[in-house]
């Protein structure tokens, strides 16, 4: 590999992220246990999150609007408004977590840091992602942070024509087989797959991915031996 | 001025934008009528969406959350589901609006590509900006969008930094003093002022710009004059 850039996905990569959004999620089926299936509410919520994916795209707004949206419909317009209330609620504490570092991760940032250029590339909120990268305290090994609005091959080809280089000389590294390795591999570029213990269902892919640009890494620190 | 980048704001720049959301606001105001008067609902409207905006930033997904958040409040949680559901749907609507572009704007980018490296710096929801962008059919003027979660000082000059130019090298054009104007020539980069005849509050400020490094057109057209 004749690397240039290193990108990094942040969400479940640099920091923990998904285990909030469960902890919401099971807020939210809470609040209609006494007469709807926790399996209604999640197939419902999730069904909402898809249809209004392409009109709010990634982040937590998004998802307090999806929350919302599928509260209204699955009580037929029953809930009172304090219901709506709550998720809000949810919500803004979702958006003021404090950011845990996956384990290793700074010890690879470090290492890498001066050999290549490092990038954070993620989905999500704008102002979120920003803040969060300010508040792990990883912002400086990073030449910059893009919040890419969608993790497609097109998004990718994009990313790469910015940075002024060829795909063989990008390389991501990232939890998401569906968002970070396959279309990066498919446009001719590297990817290494860090797996997290939980993936959001619209992020998993059926079967594994070969290909020779492709590698799986155990953990964040088994990227080194890699390069 | 020796230019190697200029920057145009989007919304109110190159197309228009804040009369949408004035018209939003007024069909909310208006399930109030009855109960409320307009000032106070657009009072306590505002004042969600400035507390808000730390934690949501810019874009249709707070206002729509800041909303809600509002009507809930002023109507002492005594507002049916179905007032919620309006919200969101007003909201959805506003995500939907066709791109209308301000006269002039695409002679102007004709004129300047070729001579200058053209980027698209704005505020506002990721998503909806890109969108915004491809709808308009102007990307292909703009070596890139960089949607921005905010514009202030330390923001342009993280811009700045990234374009790997000096600030005097850089010039900013777009319809806010406080935003397109003001924090750009005071880092020390130059600045254009093209006034749009309305203008959200939060972007408003009192008396004028005089600093050499600034200039006003009259209209988008009137900027090439001024290079």
């Amino acid at each position: 590999m004749n690397l240039k850039v290193i990108a990094f996905d942040a969400d479940d990569t640099l920091w923990v992220n998904e285990p909030y959004f469960r902890e919401t999620e099971e807020k939210f089926y809470a609040m209609f246990q006494d007469y709807l299936p926790v399996h209604t509410v999640a197939r419902e919520l999730f069904r909402t999150e898809i249809e209004n994916l392409t009109l709010y795209g990634y982040g937590i707004k998004g998802f307090i609007l999806s929350m919302i949206e599928t509260a209204i419909r699955i009580s037929d317009k029953k809930i009172p408004v304090e219901v709506v209330e709550k998720i809000i609620n949810y919500g803004k504490d979702l958006l003021e977590k404090p950011v845990e570092l996956i384990d290793g991760v700074e010890e690879v940032l470090k290492e890498l840091q001066g050999r290549y250029k490092l990038v954070c590339a993620t989905k999500g909120d704008l102002l979120d992602q920003h803040r969060k990268l300010h508040k792990s305290g990883l912002g400086h090994y990073f030449h910059h942070i893009e919040i890419m609005s969608d993790k497609k091959e097109i998004d990718y080809q994009k990313l790469i024509k910015r940075l002024d280089i060829k795909p063989e000389e990008f390389l991501m590294i990232g939890n998401s087989l569906k968002s970070d390795a396959l279309p990066v591999v498919n446009i001719g570029g590297h990817a290494i797959h860090v797996p997290f213990h939980i993936t959001w269902e619209h992020e998993r892919i059926e079967g594994n991915i070969e290909h020779p640009n492709f590698r799986q890494a155990a953990t964040i620190r088994h990227v080194i031996e890699l390069l």
